[in-house]
């Protein structure tokens, strides 16, 4: 997983920064982690999913987003997605991915502004 | 049902623990009596389930929380899962169940606090 995706605590939100080259034993390994972590640190109130280094999105990364933010749910934390391109946006709704388990926020400052507001 | 699934009064909740071993025989059985208690006793706003004891889940189990969370809806009660390890979290996902109907909450003291702030 080293490079494609990382896993920093600020706040009391954990943030994971997706690449453009994620795989799906990237996923599988992240997916693992982040909800061990999610489980097991102390405080842990949120994920923030930055996206922005995707340019282009297809199903699989809509797919990924959507699991990462469904696992999140499921451990009682609100998932928030950041950095998202206005084409991206625009191709996730043309593919029917409307995200509904995820919040968006414009940056890591909102999100984290927003998930200690609760 | 005995020693499966046990169904308690904790505040205004109906505390169920769901066991590893559950059964279709069972789950029908406490359907029945869940929905009777929800139905008929005063002031019971939310059930929780505790699934703690679950350390893999499948369809079956999935489908089970599921259906008790929207039997409780329906009858104008909250759903509320506690303890659920990360691990099941990740396989409900990959099976494509987010469970919509219920809220998942840390412990059962978290699903007390939420209930109460209604």
């Amino acid at each position: 997983m080293a490079g494609v995706a990382s896993i920093t605590l600020v706040g009391n939100a954990l943030l994971v920064s997706i690449q453009d080259d994620v795989t799906d034993t990237d996923i599988i390994e992240l997916q693992d982690t982040l909800s061990q972590r999610i489980a097991c640190e102390e405080g842990v109130r949120g994920v923030v999913l930055d996206i922005s280094a995707l340019e282009i999105v297809d199903t699989f990364v809509g797919r990924v987003i959507a699991q990462l933010a469904g696992i999140a749910r499921l451990l009682d934390a609100q998932t928030y997605v950041v950095g998202m391109r206005p084409a991206v946006a625009v191709t996730l709704v043309e593919l029917g991915m409307y995200l509904p388990e995820s919040r968006t926020a414009l940056s890591l400052t909102h999100a984290l502004a927003q998930l200690k507001r609760g």
